[in-house]
C-alpha cells in the first residue's frame, strides 16, 4: 500500500511521502497494571525545589477576590476563537471550541462555541414568553415563572452544528481541531420535557410538525417531527448547573439531543404545531447537502457518529520528545452511546482500540485516550468511532463517493493528523 | 406529636406553634404520566406577544465579543459570598456555593466554593513541580508535562468541607442554603490516578501513609492512609474540562472522593510516603470533633450522607402563590451513591419519596425533585437521604445525642425550612 497525504500546508518534510523509518509502537497501555506508570516519566532534575517559590512566601487572594471566578492568567490562551473570512458578518457567523485545550467530557460554559444568525440577543427574563400555538386545544403562553413549575431533567448532550468539519468537504484546510471539529459543546442541561408543555395545550390528532421560534432578530425557525418533540426534547433553562448564557439562548433555549445544532432554537418565544414540515429557509437553501445530481438530501437531522484526536494536534504539537505519549480526543454519536474507539498511528495501516474513560450517557460526547511509546518517527494519526448501534465512522473519502464534493454538512469522515519528528502536528489527508 | 420551631429570627407567625391549617397534600408527581403537566401552568395572560420585543428588532453580539464568555448580566446575583464575621481574616476563610442558584449537578467553575488557609496561591505551571519523597525506592520530581504523560481517568466527585453546616450544630443559624450547605461543590475532574504516580516512585513495604503538601503559604498538610492513595485518589489538572482554577489549586490538586475536602490539597507540590501519620495541625487542633467528654474524634474522613432542598430556601422564596410547586435539592454521600431522598412538607410526619433526575455517580451529587400542589398553608419543609449503603441521613437532634454540641464538623442533620403563607423560607429548627 502507497500511502500519500496532502496537508493544509506542506509538511516540512515536503516530499509528500511517508517517512520509511517507523515507528516501533507499543500497544495501548491500559490503566489495570503498573505497566503503564513505569515507562512514564522522566524524573525531571530538581530545579530548585528546595527552595521556597514565590507564592509561598506571600499569603495569596481572598475569598471575596472574585465572586464570580475566571481562568488563571496562565490559560489565556483558552478561549472560542473566530476564522475572519468564514462570514460576511460576525453576527451571523461561528466560533470555536478550543477542544485541544480541554479534557474529559464537560465544555466549561465560556468555551462553548456560538452559532448566531443574527448575533446573541440579549432577552430580558422578566419580560420573556414562550407560545405554544397551532394546532393545539389551547394556545397558552407561559412565563419564565411558569417553566419553572414543570418537572425538570438532567441531561449531558452534546450539540453539533451540522456544518462541523464541513470546510473539509474537499481537502485539508484548517490547521486544528479547534478549526475542523470545534462547532461542538457538550453540557449538563435542565430543562422540562417538551412533551410535558405540549401535554398542556393538547395537541391535536393532526399536529404532526413543531416549529420552534427565536427571539433573537432572525426568528430562528425550524421544522421537527412531533414523535421528536414528544420524546427527548427539553427546554432547558440551565447548562452545567447555572442559568444559560446569553449566546446559548438565555433565559430559554430548545434542547434536540443528537440532532444538528441550529435546531435547538435559542431565545425560544414561540412553538407552532402544524400538520406539515415550514419548508424554511434554514431547511431548504440552508442545511441541506447538494449530492452530485443536483439533488439535496434534507431533514437530515441525525448527527452520525464521530471521532476526532484532539491531542496532539496542530494546534497541540508533542513538546516532549520521544518516549512514553497520551493521545485523546473525543467521540459521539447522535444516535447513542460510543462505546468503542479505534486509534492509528500509522495512517490505518493498524488499529487499535483506545481506552474510553469518563461517564458513557446516551447522545453525550465520550473522551478516549491511547497511550504508547513514541519512537520520535513521524506519525498519520486517525481514530475511528464505533457507536452503540454498530454504525462505524466512515473515512472522507467514503463520504465523498456518497454525496460528491458539494457537501458542507454533516462530515463525519476520519480525521488525519501527520506529526513530524519535532512532534509538530498539521492537518492533511490520506489518498 | 407537638412541633415547634426556632427560627434564625422569629417566624412572621411569631408564636412559635405551627398553624393550625393544614396543606392537603398531592403525591409527589412523576415524570411519567401527563398528570404532573396538566395541572402545572397558570396560561399568563398574553402580555403583548405579538409585539416584537426590543431584542428581535436588532443585531445581537457579534460571536468575537467574548471568547471567553461570561454569564448574563441578569444573572450578576448568582455569585459566591462570604459571611464577614465568620473569621478573622479573609486569606484564611470561605466562600460558600450558590446552590439555590443552581439546577442539575454540576456547579459551574466560576461559582466553586472556597476555601484557603492563607489566600489562593498564584502558581506559574511552567515552574511548578511535584516531588515525591519519604519511603519510595526512588524520589522523583515532575513537571506539569511529566504528570500529562500518565494515563488519566475523568471523574465527577463532589467536594465538601468538613465544616460545612458547621455553624448550624447548636441550632438554626444562617438564613440561606448558601451559608447553611454551600461548602460543597460538584465538577468532573480530569487527573492521573494517584497510584501510578506512587508506583513510579515504588512505596516501600513499611509506606502506609502519605502526606500531600501544597504550595500556598500554609504549606498545607494532611496525612492519607496508602490504602485510600492506592485506591482512588487522582492527581487532577482539570475541572468540568478546563484547567484547575487558581483558587481550587491551579496548576494541581489532590482529589479524595468522599473524604473532606481539606485533604483535597491545592497546588499540590510534594507527597511524602511515611510509616504512621503526621498529627498536623490540621488533624488535630482543627478538623477534629471535640465530644462531650473532652475527647475528640479524630481520621474523621469520610464525608457521611447529607441532602438538603435548596428550592424554596431562604434566599429562593416561592414567589408563584399556592398552586403546583416544584421543591427541588441535592444529596451526596461519601460513600457511594444516594439512590432515594425523602421530602416532607409537614415537618416529618409524613415522608415521600422524592424523583431523581440525572446521572446517578460514585461520590457525586445528585439532584432530587418533588413536585406537588401547594395549598398556600405554611410548609415544614426538609429532605433525608439514603446512600446506597443503607445508610439514614439523621436528624440533627441524633447528631447531638451521639457527639453533644461542641462539634463544628460533620454536621449531616436533616435541615428544616419553614416556609410561610407568602412563600417566604426562614431556617428553623424543629425540636
Amino acid at each position: 500500500m502507497t500511502t500519500s497525504y496532502k496537508g493544509h500546508k506542506p509538511p516540512r518534510r515536503g516530499d509528500g511521502q511517508l517517512p520509511s523509518r517507523r515507528a516501533v509502537l507499543g500497544g495501548a497501555l491500559g490503566l489495570a497494571g503498573g505497566a503503564a506508570a513505569s515507562t512514564v516519566a522522566r524524573a525531571a532534575p530538581e530545579p530548585a525545589i528546595t527552595d521556597i517559590p514565590p507564592w509561598m512566601r506571600y499569603l495569596g487572594d481572598p475569598v471575596d477576590a472574585a465572586p464570580y471566578g475566571m481562568p488563571s492568567e496562565h490559560e489565556a490562551h483558552v478561549v472560542r476563537r473566530t476564522v475572519s473570512w468564514l462570514t460576511a458578518d460576525n453576527v451571523s457567523s461561528i466560533n470555536f471550541t478550543p477542544l485541544h485545550d480541554l479534557d474529559g467530557i464537560i465544555t466549561p460554559n465560556g468555551v462553548c462555541f456560538e452559532r448566531h444568525h443574527s448575533g446573541a440577543a440579549h432577552v430580558d427574563p422578566a419580560q420573556h414568553r414562550l407560545m405554544i400555538n397551532g394546532l393545539v386545544d389551547t394556545p397558552l403562553v407561559f412565563t419564565m415563572e411558569d417553566i419553572l413549575r414543570f418537572p425538570r431533567e438532567n441531561h449531558v448532550y452534546f450539540l453539533e452544528c451540522a456544518a462541523n468539519t464541513g470546510m473539509e468537504w474537499r481537502g485539508a484546510q484548517l490547521n486544528g481541531c479547534q478549526y475542523t471539529h470545534g462547532m461542538i459543546h457538550n453540557v449538563m442541561y435542565t430543562g422540562v420535557p417538551l412533551r410535558l408543555i405540549l401535554e398542556q395545550a393538547g395537541v391535536k390528532t393532526n399536529g404532526k410538525w413543531i416549529m420552534p421560534e427565536g427571539a433573537d432578530a432572525a426568528a430562528m425557525t425550524r421544522s421537527i417531527p412531533i414523535e421528536k418533540a414528544l420524546d427527548d426534547c427539553l427546554v432547558a433553562f440551565k447548562m452545567n448547573g447555572e442559568a444559560l448564557r446569553v449566546e446559548q439562548g438565555y433565559p430559554l433555549r430548545l434542547v434536540v439531543p443528537g440532532w444538528e445544532g441550529n435546531m435547538w432554537v435559542k431565545w425560544l418565544r414561540r412553538i407552532e404545531v402544524g400538520d406539515e414540515p415550514w419548508h424554511h429557509r434554514e431547511e431548504t437553501s440552508k442545511y441541506t447537502d447538494l449530492l452530485e445530481n443536483g439533488k439535496a438530501r434534507r431533514f437530515t437531522w441525525e448527527m452520525d457518529a464521530k471521532s476526532v484526536i484532539t491531542n496532539p494536534s496542530p494546534q497541540a504539537p508533542i513538546t516532549h520528545g520521544p518516549g512514553h505519549t497520551v493521545i485523546t480526543g473525543v467521540a459521539w454519536s447522535g444516535r447513542g452511546t460510543v462505546p468503542r474507539v479505534d486509534v492509528t498511528i500509522d495512517g490505518g495501516k493498524n488499529w487499535q482500540e483506545a481506552r474510553m474513560s469518563g461517564p458513557s450517557m446516551d447522545k453525550s460526547m465520550h473522551r478516549f485516550y491511547f497511550e504508547f511509546e513514541w519512537d520520535g518517527a513521524p506519525l498519520l494519526l486517525q481514530s475511528r468511532a464505533h457507536d452503540s448501534t454498530g454504525y462505524v465512522q466512515p473515512t472522507k473519502q467514503q463520504l465523498r463517493d456518497w454525496r460528491g464534493v458539494n457537501s458542507i454538512y454533516h462530515n463525519n469522515g476520519i480525521q488525519t493528523w501527520y506529526v513530524d519528528e519535532d512532534g509538530v502536528a498539521e492537518n492533511v489527508e490520506i489518498s
